[in-house]
Parts: C-alpha cells; sequence; structure tokens
C-alpha cells in the first residue's frame, strides 16, 4: 500500500482496510488462475502480458475472502472495469459493480498514483492526453462518426507532442470493447503513452 | 439429467434440485474461465484436453449461484476432487469440500453412470481393472515400496485381460498428485481404460 493512502483513507473515515501480503495470497502451491479471455485482448492487454489474468484473479480472491455486496472500480482503467464486470456476470458472483467516474486535476490530467512520478516539465506534455481526448469528442460533437478520422486527429496531437511516446489509441464499444469503425452506440476512446519512464492511461467515453 | 436420477434423488428426500440449461451458464458473450494448472495436468487431464478446465470454471459458477457452506465430490474422479480443493483454496471459496468414498459393487466394479453402457462380457472384463489395483494393494502391504514394481504388476494383470486397452496408470502423491518413485507418504493408483466403447476409470489410496 502507497505511503499517505491509509492515512488519507482514515479521513474518508474508512473503517477497515484489508492489505494482506503476498505469500498469504500466493502461497508457494499456489495454481489457479481466472481468465476472461475477449475482453483481456488489445488495448493494455496487448502490451501488458499476463497482467489481467492476474487482476482477475485478485480480484475472484477478493471477492471471495471479504464477500462484498457491492464494490466500486474506477473507469480510468476502464478495460479493468469491463473486465471485472464481464467476469463477475461470467462466474455468477452476486456482487454489484459500481464503476467511479474518472477525475481530473484542474488542468485535466486524470488523477492517478503514478502521476507524483512525473516531473513538472513531463506534467506539462501529460496534458496532451487529455487535451487530444477532447479533440476527438469535439469532433464527435461534431458529427463526425467516423473512427478513423477522429484516431487520425487525436495522434496528430499526440505525435506533435515531444517527449510523449503514444503507445495506443483505439475507439472501442464501451461494452463489449469490441472494434468499431464506425460509432453508432456509446464508445470509449482509450489511449496509453509512456511520458519519460511513467505510463498513463486515459479514456474518454463518448455517447453514453 | 440422467434419465432416473431424479427418481432416485427424491427418494433421498432431496429438497432442491438445481439443473440449470446450457445457455443459461454459457451465454453467447460468456468468456471467463478459471484453470488449476499443475493439478489438472497429467493422468486424465492429458487425455481430455480442455475438461478440468471446465469441471473448474462451473464449480465455481455452482458455487457463486448456490452459495453452499459444505459440497461432495467423489474419490472415484480422484483428480476432479483434488483440482477442487485446489481451487476452493487458492480461490479463497469459503466452503468445506468433503470427499466422498469410491463406492464399489459386490464384485469390485467401481459404481459409475458409465456401467449401464457395459455389455455383459465387457462386465467381466471391467473386473480387471479392481482386480489389478487390489494387486497393486497386495504388493504394497507386502511391504513393495518401488512405483515401477506395482505398475508393473498392475499393468501385467491389465494387458492380459483381452479387449480391454489400457489409457494411464500411474501412482502419484494423494495429496499433490506429484510423480513419485517411491511410496513414501499416502499415495493413489490411478488407471483409465476403455473397454468395448466404454472409457472407464478406477484408483485406490495406499497409506492413508
Amino acid at each position: 500500500m502507497k505511503r499517505g493512502d491509509r492515512v488519507k483513507l482514515e479521513k474518508e473515515r474508512v473503517d477497515f482496510l484489508f492489505i494482506p501480503e503476498t505469500e498469504e495470497m500466493y502461497p508457494e502451491e499456489y495454481q489457479t488462475y481466472v481468465e476472461v479471455e475477449k475482453v483481456s485482448k488489445g488495448l493494455c492487454g496487448d502490451f501488458r502480458p499476463g497482467h489481467f489474468r492476474g487482476v482477475a484473479t485478485v480480484v475472484a480472491k477478493l471477492f471471495n475472502i471479504v464477500k462484498p455486496h457491492v464494490a466500486v472500480f474506477g473507469e480510468k482503467d476502464y478495460q479493468q472495469l469491463l473486465l471485472i464486470r464481464r467476469m463477475v456476470e461470467d462466474l455468477n458472483f452476486d456482487i454489484k459493480i459500481i464503476g467511479g467516474p474518472l477525475i481530473r486535476e484542474q488542468d485535466g490530467l486524470a488523477m492517478s498514483s503514478r502521476n507524483a512520478y512525473l516531473f513538472s516539465l513531463e506534467r506539462q506534455k501529460a496534458l496532451s492526453l487529455y487535451q487530444s481526448l477532447q479533440k476527438g469528442k469535439e469532433l464527435y460533437e461534431a458529427g463526425e462518426r467516423r473512427a478513423s478520422v477522429i484516431l487520425g486527429k487525436i495522434k496528430e496531437k499526440l505525435e506533435s507532442t515531444k517527449g510523449l511516446v503514444l503507445q495506443y489509441v483505439e475507439i472501442r464499444d464501451a461494452e463489449t470493447l469490441d472494434r468499431i469503425e464506425t460509432i453508432e452506440g456509446p464508445v470509449v476512446i482509450a489511449l496509453a503513452a509512456w511520458v519519460g519512464r511513467t505510463r498513463l492511461i486515459d479514456n474518454i467515453i463518448l455517447g453514453r
């Protein structure tokens, strides 16, 4: 657990913290894994092998230990949120999953514990993520429905930011994460980029 | 559900039967699977690809739907029983797993719904499974501890039974299913064989 998180949670009057040790959760003979196949593919899944299998597995374990009625996961990790929704549905967990809205700093940067790693100049460059998504939103609101056109404009903005290395930007169905060419229902524009040595993700939902 | 099972269960004064349809359990968009890696390998796992992934997944689903305090699985499907024990431990299901003893017909044939498929002559040949395991047990009780020697005698018996095709016979640690050469702690002798068009399994635990 990150330093300071406990203090922040106490201020929010959280009654219980459950912070198991790795050795308790994954003893030597551990061998069971949960895979959510389709939703784990593409986007962050292509760049972080095994990551979503780890997420699904640990969340299944935590659900069985804590037995919550509701659980909140942030929309900033949008693929993770959908993966958990899918797992809960598929494995029949009797738990209500609530998506917590993505919260931004005043200048638009999506809040993340990783932002603390950004040097001041990097912090400026990182704003391009939000600004490029805003550009996409404006195009959408002006009536553009071709994913390729919107993505083109977003990439233009991101690629013009020196020191920012785009990993991916994609427009996908907001519920299934299916690839789409023309925006009809709700979609997510999701992206990941390196700013210096920090990997950042951001997204925006359109048409919800 | 097999014909007649419902009647038998009613006679045992079972209050509830939960028999979901495949389409309810696995709707079109279904994509989540539970894998118990090590215990699924070898024995039946090598001959039935995907089988134990299916077992782990459906049992996890049933556990979340039914929310039982205890669940009983037969020791006849010994690998399956260990797989479920391992999954329950690893994924922290708050459920007590009880192993139901393997029950035999008077002549020694392990009870199985599949026995109904055996023609009368096949039924006789199938007895070799039990008899060969008994031979293994006698050797063990006479002090033999070399797995290879015991397996040799079992195979001899099975291979002398015409019309019976051995798939595997192995001696493994009864708790971890690790391969062993010398019997020290409790072990399981497990085997699978085809008798005509019917695949049968049987096992015996030694040193428990």
